[in-house]
């Protein structure tokens, strides 16, 4: 079934774009955070791709806690629960990797992510924005959900100019290379608008 | 075995509805909580996507405990047991989800759950209600057990709207969209009655 | 090969009933408590179901553990270990249940199990007991064995209506439905006899 | 290879009787102890059925550590390695069973084994010796080995019986039925001789 | 894709060479070290063999530690995460040892590694360098990605000296024999340039 | 590819010999000791069969460590860490127990070992030597890495007694039964030479 957006922005919830060979779709990523020992809990039927793609994101997010404010002591002390809805179908791949990052930062750092925000992007160690496939199915996806705005990889440009102008219209798609260009987007007190 | 509603409210036991090729049954799910060390035990041949669902449904507990007055310690401190009897039928699918949620609420609160309610709905991480299948079947199952009360998901309403009202006769049917709203219809000294 | 009713009241030993494509047959449930660390071992080639099976009674147990006056640290400072002989035999199934529960807390409490006694039940968390199947066959293991006094699911007692007064006469048959009940009769100094 | 019996009498070291489908064999059970924390390591490509035994084994050693003066923490702060050679050959089944327990209880109370002395027979948890299979030629791989003395299981007294005197000649075959009967007989200062 | 060469010397990146059945390809091995536990990640789909050369890496640098003033207690108290974008792409074989440690070492002790060096070869736990294959696939994904300088197995050095020279123009290629080696390359203010 | 023998005595490094379908081969086995937790890695693509014959090393060594001087919490404090290159290739079997032994205790003991030594032979928990099969293509093998004394399990006697003259020529061969014949031999200052 296809989500709508959002209607308020909210936190540790952030939209993602799958592509299957049905079509594209959203997918809705949720992250708890708990005071726990440290445990990184990854569930909805997700692929050994997309848990290491969480894992890529966790450690960023921990290698750059620093400019984020966040105490020595947090990974130690919390559980991360990160659970894509729909528990029994099967999702794969690298590309949700920046959403599931930024999902965890925002639950993290309790920042709001706006509500009409949608993004794919494989993640690597070090914030790295990876291209990925798909990009006509998940951007007409995104269109019809409600979506505004979509951070899609620097290194799609070229595959995203050669998509009709009629799915684009309406979306505001951002080329991003590194984590840093998602979150500026996403976050709701962000500077980009 | 068909099994009939409860005879009395209990605490930490919920009816469940499940949809099966040969129709629909109801299952009680049954939760302890024991001191312990923190150990999630799931047993009753559950499969991979219903263990993850009972995962979702314990991380949306620890992320409201504050609201039910449960301890900051409680999780690290106690051991929680979910079995679902009859031990050797095999059991998956994420459409338990808030029928194990409210179990395990109701366990940990020490609040009794009403003996006619049955429920049916996949829960996400924040505890948002999600669609379901079979809702004919479990309608018809939950009716021949004796249940009065039935929770719905929300989404489903067009399709519980298509069934028969000589099935839906003499059920209160609800139709829930979050968790808060399974609970207050369930607990016994819920407002809703 | 057919083990004949233990010699005299044992603790921590139990007899269960079994139900095999060749017929029925009786099993010596042993169960030995360790000072340890919160182990629970399970040897004699159980599969999975039996596991769980295991799981859900000392889950049971646990959670009427003030009742029979164990004390709170009991399950963290011991190790538990359940094993079925005969070790290459492989077992499975939730009817031996109320057996191993029964065996358990024999020997928790210390308080020997009649040596004439056999029993065949699935176990809930919450203690009830469940029917099961092959009734007819273990029954008639139970008298080739020299029991005397059998306990079965009390939703099972039309399943033993049905078997002929030959196959019964002699069995002292009791129709359980609670943990309770069970106890009471396998005690060696229980008010039943 | 045949392993002839041990020369001397030594401490850790019991000789098995194996049953395989091109004969009867010897093995050589090697335990050694070691302060640790309570890991216990089972080698020499030994099956599941054999590696449950084994538990059973140490299960019934510390269930008496009592009266073989056993110190309280022994378990807890040794290692024990389980080792049959050789470290190629699949083995499995329970009937070194009692052959395992008495070499383990050999290496912890550092009492020595005698030499001339080989066993076979399934160990219970408590301390039971139940029959086992291929005793004719078990029988004829201890004689080959030079073995005068064997431990065979009580309720295999007819099967032995049925075994030409032939091959039983100049074998001393001991019937046993509990643990203690094989400890009397194997260990090197028992009263039996 | 062909990742181009980085355009700055960076800390806890090396390139790595790859080959496979349709060419060779440079991969970017990231490294993060974080406060933890001790912990030892390995994503992006990496096979049991690549694995194993990661774990033999980080052997060899932990039994150097001194010689590069590495605290006592570093390893116990930092998780370190090896991650090999692009996450879908299966990745397995020996041949990025050296890759893997330089990059390990770079991120422990903080020194960049050049932007223009790619490096091939088998690790083993003493930092010894053994030969690889796909040479010839591999120097031309090198030079592709605008490399200067690659390190090889000094093992290796026959097959390179059959390779064309209009293949190895404009490479800088250094025959390595130890891990010392391939760090007094690599690393920004080492001697050799 | 044939390794020839070491060019000088090194500690925890010794030269094993292999069999396989397309003849013999030797290989380095490398040990590393590190300040840890008592974690054992084995790598090196290494089958079950010779894991274990790894651990019944170490636990070898373990119950001989006073006659070595080791000190008390030696195998709690430190990780060690046994390689075999090359990585890509599977290795199995229990030969290599008393090559793997003898570089443990160099390593562990900080003994050299001499350059021109190998050896084969499985090693029981006792530290005895059983024989292995292959002789006459490991002995060759031995001869073309330039290696002058071999350790032989004394069993293996006849079997070398069988092979021609020509392959044994300026091969110092030892047969050896206990794995104290070994460490005599293989130690660079023992006082075997
Ligand atoms: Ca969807
Ligand atoms: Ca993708
Ligand atoms: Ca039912
Ligand atoms: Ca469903
Ligand atoms: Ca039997
Ligand atoms: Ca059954
Ligand atoms: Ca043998
Ligand atoms: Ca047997
Ligand atoms: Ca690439
Ligand atoms: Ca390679
Ligand atoms: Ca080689
Ligand atoms: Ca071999």
């Amino acid at each position: 079934t296809t989500d709508m957006a959002n209607t308020e922005d909210e936190i540790g919830i952030v939209r993602g774009l799958a592509w299957t060979s049905v079509g594209g779709d959203t997918l809705e990523i949720e992250v708890n955070i708990m005071p726990g020992k440290g445990e990184f809990l990854l569930t909805g039927k997700l692929g050994d791709v997309m848990k290491e793609s969480a894992q890529a994101g966790i450690s960023y997010i921990r290698s750059v806690s620093e400019q984020y404010q966040i105490e020595n002591n947090f990974f130690k002390e919390h559980d991360i629960h990160i659970h894509i809805p729909e528990g029994a179908v099967p999702k794969d791949g690298p590309s949700a990797g920046i959403t599931m990052a930024a999902a965890m930062l925002s639950a993290i750092i309790q920042k709001p992510v706006k509500a009409d925000v949608a993004m794919t992007g494989e993640i690597t160690l070090r914030g790295r924005v990876l291209p990925v496939g798909g990009l006509k199915e998940k951007l007409l996806a995104a269109k019809n959900a409600g979506i505004k705005t979509v951070c899609v990889p620097a290194d799609n440009e070229k595959d995203v100019s050669e998509i009709s102008q009629e799915i684009k219209r309406g979306l505001d798609i951002h080329f991003v290379s590194r984590m840093q260009d998602v979150l500026e987007i996403a976050f709701a007190d962000g500077k980009e608008a």
